[in-house]
């Protein structure tokens, strides 16, 4: 059955709704509730005295009308008396101690904080565990480090230092400490990692802050496991770098790491609508939390009517809903039922407007409902089967966010995912469905491989990327890829590194560029490498008066496979006739039509189930390039070869009669 | 007699200039000066030691040449002394403790401040008493709190909230301190109010703190009331929201209640000159200022030179002061006399430059003063009698403040000033003059009440504004108001709440406009309401494909009156042409002629002035719409009908021979 | 022998290279390397555990390779031992308390960092003073004061001011300090001064600050001195206002005073390359350091691959070396040799990239050392005999930022470089060389003397400058010049004070010029001082309906010279105009051709050598202005008259055959 929910919160409602919100879910076709996960101080308003009746009231009446229910453990907003008595709960950052007030800026180390998490945690399980409606765990809510910084936390980090390199001379000589008289002369004589400069050491430090979380959330998981049935999940709803909206890899987790403790994977998707709306961030966010357990996840929140600016225009919130399921998604729960009427977030608008009544956005929540409800048995378990895939990495990441682009000087500048999406996108707009896989994947299950910005990496995956192409893969690789080490000390030979003889390339120059383009006229931005074929094909040279020799971009014959190295950054259309050519090369087969109309494609009970979305304000056609089979919402027939119409903002879904071979 | 005027700082100027500088004042025709407020080190050099000669100075000499003398109480910029030996008395702020250096950084609720405070007042006055060219008083200057956050005052806080909510449990309640965890168990267990991410909260301490505004300067009344005689009035100059001219509402103080402790109202009014000058804001904070006491009031300081953009063009600065006067103010007083050769506020010029010698703008003074002294007994003493209003509120700013628009993010995004001022500009420029009043007015005075953005309101002054268009008044209100009560929570009913009868309409969604117009081709920008008419006529619909259904003005007839509901920001040419409906539906008239020729009316000795003023580089005409009269300044009789001319910057002022009846 | 050089760091490259490297520095023509003063952590890893093998090592090495070396005292990058030992080395600054990790951010006058800066020092010294190859040391690198405000700096600056002004009533009156009650009332009761707002009492602070670097540089040579040969130099890397790249005057040093204690000047040149090279930072900082000591000075650094944006175009780099040789450097050095693979400055790179192997900017330095080698006895040593001097005051400077230009609130706006620069590059691109003098040198040298923006100025300054004119020179001088005295308080006199008659004109209105043209239509920007011509011709009224009867320039004759005042900021095209009419009153010879063509002169030899440097893309033609001579690098004869061409950024060099005669 696929999920369709809403975050509920009985605490922040006025009194006496708990019936009339239940029974406006059933009529919308919700059928499950998240709830418990921001309210500590509700259940223990003074230390020590725990008052469940909330949860236990909405648990009861949940029952009555046929919802389940995630319970989420409410760890992530601290109750005023703790950080009254406690104060070494808030995390102790960058900037200094954090005030009380917003959530997420404790310490999620202090023995302080884990000991009255734990506390609530089990009393709040103990109340819990008797209710059959409850389907799963939600340990805390979007965890990060928050920053922490405490004395303690650098104590730990030192000593994980000094059981990686032992002597301070291999630490100063891994990471550079010679630079500017910041060699460290014992262990005990550690400055404050908050002052450095040296990016080698600000990264390990991120590295070790992102282990924070990993351990957090194992820590959680292991106590609610006691108390968990074994047909209830745990999971956890990650979220992803914040640029107003879901943008990119997140930089304060390891989401491949941190989601080891989890049965169930989810995450939390929120993107532009209106005129924006482009299910780019639908499809980027959720290829990552699909593949952290190749496997259906959760969407745990996405926006019902949200931000003002996002008011869904009609059709909207059905496409989205949808989009979800075919990136693989097990169901869709919004933040969040109501809108507020106090605090912070009044203008992060629900299901329901402040009125609490039905309103266009619900009306629309409820066609949805429905349709989830008649065609779970259809769609539900959605299997993908990708044969290309994109290698993202947190050590890349914060070797790059530590330099930036194109400044280069630090905290100013590009990141990473600034350099990641446009290749995302092309691959999305030309209906090319990747697997986003992290450093350890087996990149041997996928045909073609894109590898953007991997600006730090160790020598065995480097060692693997040679592998890869060597036993027959495509590799498409960018500007910066092996030019450090995991420490990000850039290697002392020609680049790309390690990887020389696979492209057949090599550089030792660089700049920005400034009025250059490729030979169709794409202009290049960003960042340039002065590239010179060795073995490879020159594919593209700078158009430029100096720099006119160099190659931009080369693609190499090595070992059973090629290797497409791209040394700049281009404009969208020259990415997507570049993925065009690899993806052919690699024997991909694209639709031919593509964004605005949106083609994803899964397996279900043995069959190719495919949806065609529309993600414009006009009709769009096509001729299916399918099998002959059924278009479910409709339960129209379409045969193969059928001339389709696909109305603004809407989708249609198509599964095929035959069982699908050889995936 | 009209005042006209400056502040006088003997304590900054070369030695022995006063016989020069009041020689000059009176050949300008410079009537009285302002001292003392700001220079309390130098009358108490060292704690305890007192040294008034320079004020006893200035006295004797302003007895000698006839001018009159303002005393300002010195309190606003404190010894460094009292800083070295209290450091308590610096404000501690969201920012932290302020150092010392700037004026206007103290914690007004300091004992220890309020202690010396009171002994440099109690010192200055009983050496002012006796003079009798002391005329008035002015209590400190342009004071706000300085955003005053220490633990005392907090203490303060929480009492008063304990006094108001008697349990934190209807404290939670009201403010919705469920949300994140933010609930308080004990009134002993409150956090600092500096981390609240709780709109409710956040706005009540910036109300609690415009209180402490009030209060200080009542405590200063009381003090100087002791000394004070019974024609001498006691002011004090408000200033308004900075923008690098006086722009808007004060944020952080009541005007309304703290000016109850004053037998005069004052203000301080700077504004753009030269091709930016159009007197908008000598209107708009006049409009408040005069309204306070409903009687004239003092423009305690505004700018002769001023910064290096606002030196005047020839005849600004004679239209400026007339504007003033037009508007109701008793009198004129720049800032200030001489141009400071150090510190801080060197290009921020006076009447005299730097070589304290006649120029430009002191000449053109000279022609003021000459006629001010001319026309007192014509214009002085002008009584306005508005038939429309302008509805302001503190607490609906500080909560449309707290979410602004249209990013609805805090902290970011346009603010409760930025919606309001368009409407008032549109009044202007319309020649629709305005009384501004606050929300315990009397509504019933006025044909038309014009309500921006009253997003934050008691049930009691909705009740009001229902009661006002039930009695016959003409409401036009906009978008956002009655959202939310008092406390900033949102009202869980259908909007505009509590008055969706009165409108007629009613709407349940919103978003931010992009690519909407009206029916005419007004851009609509920042905030749309999707408006639903109920009993109202939809005055115009939305241009756009998908939000084409939805109203953006409504009007509605109930009870005697009518009401009329603007949903969103239209351009400026839109709001002239509502308001001109508005007023034409309430029976008021407008003149023929707009902005840049403004008209300003009121009444003297029983018979109309009406100042027509050329807020342009070129010449007006227009034909005289009053009756026969005089034009005071050229004593030229004028025919009603007449053809009248008025130069680049320059103005009338007619002075209608038949006393004027029914107003 | 022109020194050709690099920055040589053995401790940040991989282990065993320095062979490698010096060969490689060999073959390019480099003859000299910069070493250790960045690595105090390496050579004392613990407190007083000394290892200076590093730099016995390099020194052996380049003994045995025949490089120069260059020791430079490592103090301005401090062990992380020295701050967790004693905290209070770290400047504590406006904004606090600097935490450990960055270089320069420790307080120059903190007791126990003297004493152990004085130690290491004296233990390199004695390593190093035995090796022949060492042929100067340079002082801690690129000094400033970090902003130290510690107590104990403050103590001694009121102490200095005590001294000063003997009484607090005196300082009291100079700085102004009755403004806002900040007046003293005893020397024991001195407000932290980080938080004042008064600009004399400001500017005083910061010159206090330059003195302090004036001390310690003089502290350092002191000991330096006890080694030294008397064939060694004692130099200092001096930079400049950094805008991403060596801009103007250094605020935070004065040049003048610092270098008193130095045996050769030296500075730190970075530019911008590519299309965006001009030659104007190389001119501009080459010419202050050349007047430091009117004598050949080092550049010891500059880019050699620099920023990724700077990576040069092909002749670029030979290009640069020979327009620093042209200023009047003694030699050019690169920072650095190697690009890093660690820390913080990766981006910035070196001659060799991080693959540590030739390249192309590696390859066209060989050229470079090539001809440096070859040209040495030809233009080694070049005298300047610059008959024009732009006159720069550090006092001005610190008071025109304190006001900024044209917001003129504190903190915002332009400042006095980008006033001063301006006029500098107008002389530039005219071809005009120009010394770059300080307050205290002999005016009479000069036939044209440029004095931008000298706000603040001493009586005594102001009097020589009227001698100067008085006696035949040719001053032009810019607005604000002269409006206040050396303590930042404006004159109460009429402007520009104290010259009104050397100018013949006098103002005491100013503004913001909006919409301003000058006759053939230059824009006015930035200021403009409503001028009226006395004695002097109105050169240029303003264009403007209300300004126009004002003078924007102004010439007058005085004594034997003449004066030109200049009372606004006219665009780059007026200022040649104005810049080459005054060069020629003065009776100065520019040349007929004009950047991108640049041309530089001096004697070595006691023959005159022009460089003829090509600033563009494109060739250059000109026909040859000077007598017979030599094209040093071709070694052709050219004849007077002789059509020459000069390629993309290419330049020649003519050494005239005659020897000159009269300079």
């Amino acid at each position: 059955m696929l999920y369709y929910g809403a975050a509920y919160y009985t605490e922040y409602l006025p009194a006496g709704r708990t019936d009339a919100d239940m029974q406006m879910m059933r009529d919308a076709g919700l059928n499950v509730i998240r709830i418990a996960e921001s309210t500590w101080a509700t259940y223990e308003p003074r230390e020590g005295e725990f008052d469940f009746t909330p949860v236990a009231h909405v648990l009861d009446k949940a029952t009555e009308y046929g919802l389940q229910v995630i319970i989420g453990t409410p760890t992530y907003a601290i109750p005023a008396w703790l950080q009254l008595k406690c104060p070494s709960v808030m995390a102790d950052t960058h900037q200094g101690r954090r005030p009380y007030g917003a959530r997420q800026i404790m310490d999620i180390t202090d023995p302080d904080y884990l000991f009255y998490s734990e506390r609530i945690i089990r009393k709040l399980m103990e109340v819990v565990r008797g209710y059959d409606c409850v389907i799963g765990f939600q340990l805390d809510n979007e965890t990060k480090h928050y920053d922490t910084c405490s004395q303690e936390v650098q104590k730990r980090f030192v000593a994980s230092l000094k059981e990686k390199y032992g002597s301070t001379d291999k630490l100063n000589d891994a990471f550079g400490l010679n630079y500017w008289s910041n060699r460290i002369g014992s262990w005990d004589e550690f400055p404050d990692v908050r002052g450095t400069i040296n990016a080698s050491l600000g990264c390990a430090y991120a590295a070790f802050q992102r282990q924070l979380v990993t351990e957090f959330l194992q820590w959680q998981a292991d106590i609610v496991r006691e108390y968990a049935k074994p047909n209830q999940f745990v999971t956890h709803n990650f979220d992803f770098e914040w640029r107003g909206y879901s943008f990119g890899v997140q930089p304060d987790v390891d989401h491949n790491k941190a989601s080891k403790c989890l049965t169930m994977a989810g995450c939390d998707i929120y993107h532009p609508t209106q005129d924006h709306l482009t299910g780019r961030e639908i499809a980027f966010c959720g290829d990552i939390t699909r593949c952290l357990k190749h496997a259906p996840y959760l969407v745990l929140e996405t926006e019902a009517q949200g931000f003002p600016q996002w008011t869904p225009y009609p059709n909207q919130l059905r496409l989205q809903a949808f989009s979800h399921i075919a990136s693989g998604a097990r169901g869709v729960m919004y933040w969040h039922w109501h809108s507020l009427h106090n605090a912070f977030e009044t203008y992060w608008k629900g299901l329901l407007s402040h009125d609490l009544e039905a309103n266009p956005t619900y009306d629309e929540a409820a066609t949805v409902g429905a349709d989830f409800a008649k065609l779970s048995d259809e769609i539900c378990g959605l299997q993908k089967h990708n044969r290309a895939a994109m290698l993202v990495s947190n050590t890349a990441l914060s070797a790059v966010n530590a330099f930036r682009i194109p400044t280069c000087m630090p905290f100013s500048g590009k990141n990473y995912n600034d350099m990641l999406r446009p290749l995302y996108d092309a691959c999305y707009d030309l209906n090319l469905e990747l697997d986003i896989i992290f450093e350890d994947a087996d990149l041997s299950a996928y045909e073609l491989l894109i590898v953007p910005c991997l600006y730090a990496a160790a020598d065995e995956l480097i060692a693997r990327l040679r592998e890869y192409v060597q036993e027959g893969g495509h590799l498409l690789a960018t500007f910066k890829t092996g030019f450090t080490d995991e420490n990000v000390r850039v290697r002392a030979e020609k680049q790309p590194a390690g990887l020389t003889d696979v492209f057949g390339c090599t550089y030792s120059q660089f700049t920005i560029p400034e009025g250059v383009t490729l030979c169709g006229g794409s202009v290049v931005s960003d960042w340039m490498e002065l590239l010179e074929a060795d073995t490879a094909e020159a594919v593209e040279n700078y158009q430029h008066p100096q720099w006119g020799n160099y190659a931009a971009v080369t693609r190499n014959a090595f070992g059973q496979g090629t290797a497409t190295y791209l040394g700049c950054m281009p404009d969208a259309s020259y990415l997507r006739d570049l993925i065009t050519y690899e993806a052919k090369s690699a024997g991909l087969d694209l639709p031919e039509y593509a964004f605005p109309l949106v083609c994803k494609r899964g397996i279900q009970g043995g069959k190719r189930v495919t949806f065609l979305l529309n993600y414009s304000q006009k009709a769009q056609q096509l001729n299916w390039d399918g099998g002959d089979g059924t278009e479910l919402l409709s339960d129209a027939a379409i045969l193969s070869g059928a001339a389709l119409e696909i109305a603004p903002w809407d989708f249609i879904i198509i599964k095929e009669a035959n069982v699908c071979v050889g995936l």
